[in-house]
Parts: structure tokens; C-alpha cells; sequence
């Protein structure tokens, strides 16, 4: 078990593949990726692993014969319209298949008939539509930036603006599982209710719209209800990560806002389609840095002694908007955010241990996600109430453009990005529409 | 369609069955309710209904052929382990199957043949363990009784202690559905974080425990992504009606709410397993007397013109609480509180509009709950929060017994049951274990 904690042959960055589309220098899907996904082809969603530009057909890769033991077991368990019985089975399963993968797809790993084999199993990626990779029975949105959580209470007014209970515990809010749709599907401009200038209330169409640049965990195997998950065996829970976008309509979630965030952020949430394994991480793990020595001591049952394996990741995230005009202008867009993991204050581990404390019971496919990744500096902010102080003070987008995005410029395009190291691990695009 | 929001024959309360236990004064299952659930029996879960002191098998009643057209339909997608796809017909399909049933179960209107065939597909109740009745995607919880929301607000010191925007929109939350269970599911008592009398955060077991009265409703047809539901059609979309118990660590609650509540509420939601189907409530309807003419108008997206039919329900609930020792001594238990419907300032499809109105979609088989049905009076708390001023002022039991419901009071059981006019709906036991 311990393996998937430890770097191994998998993550060997000398290895390259037979497909030579991954082996190029801003490939997104490497041999040491292998990212797990549902796509659509020919009317018939299944599950797959992406290399290069292509995708490898589980159920296909079965029915050749390559598969045996624990990877075909995983592969069985990913031949439907989601990867739930997948992330049921233990991380254990989908490792044995990575490993299998790492050797099939090897430019030095693999003879001349299985590669033939497998090139039956490929599909590229241009002629499939991804789907979301498993049913989301809960999703979990967590508040884990101490600078998001501090800018949004200055501009509130709140004294203090960091809530008492942050340092101490998780802060979270239930949110809503079926409006989660993968990237690249429109979001339609809401309706809302907000209080407008002279402090009425007003119903409409919503006159702004925020993103807000976080990563997603995928529960893997869950826990019963009443059984708590101790910290020492949180990683095994956790199947792997997405890049999420939590769209935000802030006038609406700031009026309606008595029990937490409801329809400023219901009508979408977005997700990359490809989850990035937790093994497929191990490389990227570092020790969590956003604690001072001033900040209290978690309690026990949140207590990170980070035996097992560092409980953060070398994740750089960045959010690049792209206007109509720039599109008409062939201008690939203006980075305006440019972040990292280091912006949590919690680590995914701590927010799984947290949530299932009360024995609240984690189902696989379960999502948990970071909250706004905002860091410290003005450049590193992840959505754009904090860049713009709530719209007093729009960004620059360079070429004149100066207005934030908004639901009145439907057109613009929120592109975001993750790399770890030299592995880029997802990209996330969004049309606003 | 509108024979549905009528009253119509179904409804006669001259009716009788040939099951005798459906006619006793004080039955919970009377020929004019006939619910609907999914019971385990014989290691096999699917739907039935409710009749007297027996549960219809559906899949039986298909078999032995006494159904027809979309009567059969209805029973055709109630045969496996949730009633979702029955939900996802719309409401005519099991209003069909509940006139067919009202014939054959009438004493007077289902031959001898028929009858036989039937007693066939009759399953004692205490024969059989009543599951969930469907797979609930999503669980929103509001907050619709002024009275709760104010004496709360007083509780904690909130200026004003109503929320401003509290009559302007239903205020809600998501809730956690993987914790939903049926009434009878023993309650863990939950581990959780919250400040001591010194304000130093602890961990451990809750030192008490709170109930919340509540109504539950079903969503039946749902609607797709950014298609809001208009409130003149938003009675076709709610299927039914449950009983529902929010169990609430209000210590847990309080000191993590940055967001809403999360680990407070998300150990355990209960509900009744039977759902009362919105045409079995008709008779019952009524205006919703919540509002005073000095309240201000809801907006017009929320503005009920009680066109369609009134928007409220004549339905008494209580709660009664029986201690271990008045088990012992066999005790029926005291009533601790008498309440109704009318706590509701908003109705059920009110919010279900609202929910609706940004363009998140609702699916079959989601919850919303009425939030805690207190009333006015001190005999109308719909919790013991409310009750006991926050643990200040302990509730007399009678017999000596002045003690909360409490972790540490494990055996106390809770009865909480429903009624509209002489038809008792259901009922709700929970054992806090």
C-alpha cells in the first residue's frame, strides 16, 4: 500500500512513451499523468486514461487481453458511465492499473504485438466529449486561504475579518451536487435576488459574475456513517484531484447569505474532466507552509505530524480571462491570477478528517473542494471580488480593456491551469455564455 | 391534469376498505392516504404502498394483472430499490395508480376475483423494513418559521434578530444527503468541535443533542440546467410529503458556522419512510395565513396569487419525548409540542420556485425541508433550543424528569407525528442511541 505514498517507477521522468504526442515538452497528458476520466464517443460514455493527445478505451484495453489481475479489476470497474465503482475500491486498484499502463504505453516497456494491441484501444481525445467522471452524491466546498477568507471579510466589513473558528477547524458549506457540470459547458447568466443601490431588493438577471480558482478531491472509498476516518489513513480515502470553478454571483450570495452561500453559487459549478490519481501527485508533495508559529495548534484529531507523507502539493494555478475582442484579435487572453496550493491553510487530508469527525459518512465520488486559492500578493488573488474590490476597482486586461468580467461581456473566456513541477496535470476552460 | 389539485373521490371520507385495519378511527394508512415507500422484505427492496396495517407489493399487483394503462406504468417504475423513476414520470402517473387503488381497495367497489388476487400482493407492515424511498441527489433546508428564526437570532444576540432578507426570499442551505435515514435509524451521538464556557475550543463527544420539526417535500419532475420552474406550474413538480427530523449539535453548529451549518447537522437527517403524495394532501390545503398585511409583497417571481389552489396545508404536528425511565415505567412519553403548518411563511413551492429561479436544477428525489415548524406559542417550538433558551430553563417531563434531551440521556426517544384534519399522515419514531 505504502507504494502509492512513495515516488516509483511510474513517476520516473525519464520515461517516455510510444506515443509521441506525450512526450512533447508542454504535453498535458505525459506517461506520468494518466489521468482517469468518463468520455463520450459513438453515443456510449466509458471510462479512460488519457496519454497525449488520445485516450485509452478501458473496456476496449479488457477485451484484448492485456489486463490481468488488480488493473483488470480495475479496468471492470471503469467500463461504465461513471468511475463511482472505481474510487469504491480502494486506491490500490487504480494503482495496479497505472502501473500496468506505465509499462503498456513505455517507448522501452512494451513488445511490438501488445502495442498493437493497445492501438486498437485508443481514441483521440479531438473525437470524444468528456463527461463528468463519476456521479457526485455531496459536494463539499471548503474556505482553506486565509488571504481569500480575510480580503472577503474586510470588504464585508467584518471585524474580525477572519472568523474566529478559521485557525481551529475547516470552515465548509454543503454545496450543491447537480449543477456540477466538467469545463468547457456554458454557464448561463442567472437570475437573482440582491439589494441594490438604495438597498432594495431586486430580482433580474444577475449584473456580475465571479469565478473563483480552487482544486476538487474526489473521495475514494467512503466511510460507514457513525466512523470517523483517522488522519493516519485520510490519504487512502482520497482518489484524486480536479481544478473547480466555483462561479459566484456575490450580490446575490451576499443579500441571501443567512445560512451560507444558496443560489450565488447553485446554478454552476465547474470541474476539469480528468482526475489527476493521488498517486500520480506523490512527486509533487510538500509540507504544508501556510502555519506560523503563532497560529494555534490544530487539535488532536486535526494534527498533521505529516508522517506518512507531506500533506501539500507543489501545484502552481493560474487563471488567464480572454475577451471577445481579444478572440477576434487572435490574442490568447491576460493572465490575471497566478497562485498555488500554498494558499491553503488546511490540507485536503484535514478537511476529509474534519468532514467525516461527526461520522458523517463520505461516499466514493464525493467532492471536496479548496476554497479560492488566494494568496498573499495582489497577483496571486483567485477570483475577482478580491481583484477588483467588488467591482470598485476593475483590472487592466492590457489593450485598453479594463472592465471585469461580467455577465454583460458574455463572451469572455476564463481559462485556468494547473502544473506541478514540470507535469502539467489539467486545464480548465470556460466559456462564459 | 387539474383533477389532481382538486378534491375528487380518492378523497371521499365515506370510503371503507375491505382491510379492515384501514378503517380504525385511529389508522395511520386509511383508504383516502395510500403513500407510497420502499420496504425491505425477504432481502428485497421495492416499492408499496401503504394501506392499514399491510403494504401493497407493486411488483406483485403488476404480476397478477389488475393494473392498467398509465396505473401500470406507474407501478412498472416503483418495482426497484427507489421510487426516483416514478418521481421522474410527473405526478399524473401515480395519481392514476392511486385511483385504481382507492377501486380495489374499496369495500364497495372491487369484486371477489379482484379481491383475491390482490390479498395476494398484501405484505404484513411488521413484516417488513421500510427503506429510503429514493435516492435523494440533493437536500435543501429552509428557514421558514419566523418565530424560530427570530427567538434563534435573540439567542445568539443577533441586531435585528429576523434576518433582513428573511421575508424578501426563502432563506436556505444545502444539506448533506448521505446521512439521510429512515425513521428508526439509531442516532450516533456525533463527535464535534465547539468553544467550552471558557471560549477554548474542544473536541469530543456533544454534550447535547437537538431535534427540528420539519416538514420534508419531495421533488418529482425535475428541470433541466437554467430552466427556472415558474410558480403557477410548481405544484406538478413536488411529489409528496414527509416528516422530517434535522438532529442538530447546536454547540458544533454555532461555534463552525462561517458558512452555514456543516458537521452540526450533517451526523444524521431523519425522515418517515412513507411519502404522503401531494394529491393525498388536497383536501387539506389552505391559504397561508403567515403573512400580515404590513409584510412586504414577495417580488413577482415569489408573488402567489393562490390561483392554482392555496398554498398551505391544514396540518397539526407534535413532538413527544419518552425517557428511559418512563419506558420503564410505561410511560407513553410527554408531548413537548403542538404545532401546525402555519409557522410557514413561505410554502413549499414558494421555495421550491425560488430554488429553481437562478436555473439550478432540481432532480427527482430532492428534499426540501420547511426548516423548524415553531409557531407563536410556547407550546408551538418545533426544537429544544427554542424550548429550554438554549439549555438555560431544562423542559419539565412530568414525574420529576426536568431534564433536555441530551447525548448523555441516550435511551430518550422522540415521537414526532403529523396529522391533517382526522387523517393522520404519518408518523416518526427515533431512538437516540
Amino acid at each position: 500500500m505504502n507504494a502509492m505514498n512513495a515516488v516509483n517507477a511510474t513517476h520516473d521522468p525519464s520515461r517516455r512513451s510510444w506515443i509521441e504526442s506525450a512526450n512533447l515538452p508542454a504535453a498535458e497528458f505525459p506517461l506520468q499523468n494518466l489521468p482517469l476520466g468518463i468520455f463520450l464517443h459513438k453515443g456510449h460514455s466509458r471510462g479512460g486514461v488519457a496519454i497525449g493527445n488520445q485516450v485509452i478505451d478501458l473496456a476496449a484495453l479488457l477485451n484484448v487481453g492485456l489486463l490481468g489481475g488488480e488493473a483488470a479489476v480495475a479496468a471492470a470497474a471503469s467500463v461504465g458511465a461513471t468511475l463511482n465503482p472505481l474510487m469504491a475500491l480502494g486506491n490500490q486498484a487504480a494503482s495496479a492499473l497505472r502501473w500496468r499502463l506505465a509499462d503498456l504505453l513505455d517507448r522501452n516497456g512494451c513488445n511490438a504485438t501488445d502495442r498493437g494491441r493497445l492501438q486498437q484501444c485508443l481514441v483521440p481525445q479531438a473525437d470524444v466529449t468528456m463527461q463528468l467522471p463519476c456521479d457526485i452524491g455531496d459536494f463539499t466546498d471548503f474556505l482553506t486561504s486565509a488571504a481569500h477568507t480575510e480580503r472577503h471579510g474586510r470588504l464585508k466589513g467584518l471585524q474580525p475579518p477572519l472568523p474566529p473558528a478559521f485557525k481551529h477547524l475547516p470552515v465548509a458549506y454543503h454545496g450543491r451536487s447537480s449543477s456540477i457540470r466538467v469545463s468547457g459547458t456554458p454557464v448561463c447568466r442567472p437570475n437573482g435576488q440582491w439589494l441594490d443601490d438604495a438597498k432594495v431588493p431586486r430580482f433580474g438577471a444577475v449584473e456580475s459574475l465571479d469565478f473563483e480558482l480552487e482544486m476538487g478531491a474526489f473521495v475514494g472509498r467512503g466511510n460507514a456513517l457513525g466512523k470517523p476516518i483517522p488522519l493516519c489513513i485520510a490519504n487512502e480515502h482520497i482518489f484524486g484531484y480536479c481544478l473547480l470553478n466555483d462561479w459566484s454571483a456575490k450580490g446575490v450570495q451576499w443579500w441571501e447569505q443567512v445560512l451560507g452561500p444558496f443560489l450565488g453559487k447553485s446554478f454552476m459549478t465547474s470541474i476539469s474532466p480528468w482526475i489527476v490519481t493521488s498517486e500520480a501527485l506523490v512527486p509533487f508533495a510538500k509540507q504544508n507552509s501556510a502555519h506560523q508559529a503563532s497560529d494555534p495548534s490544530p487539535l488532536g484529531y486535526l494534527t498533521d505530524s505529516e508522517g506518512t507523507s507531506p500533506s501539500s502539493f507543489s501545484i502552481q494555478l493560474s487563471a488567464t480571462i480572454r475577451t471577445a475582442r481579444m478572440r477576434a484579435n487572435g490574442d490568447s487572453g491576460t493572465r490575471i491570477s497566478s497562485t498555488s496550493l500554498d494558499a491553503m491553510y488546511w490540507s485536503f487530508r484535514q478537511m476529509l478528517v474534519h468532514h467525516a469527525s461527526n461520522g458523517c459518512n463520505l461516499r466514493p465520488g464525493d467532492v471536496l473542494g479548496s476554497g479560492t486559492l488566494s494568496g498573499d500578493q495582489v497577483t496571486s488573488m483567485g477570483c475577482l471580488t478580491e481583484m477588483t474590490s467588488a467591482g470598485r476597482h476593475p483590472i487592466s486586461l492590457g489593450s485598453g480593456e479594463q472592465r471585469p468580467l461580467a455577465a454583460r461581456r458574455r463572451r469572455n473566456r476564463l481559462e485556468c491551469d494547473s502544473s506541478a513541477g514540470g507535469l502539467r496535470l489539467c486545464e480548465f476552460r470556460q466559456l462564459q455564455g
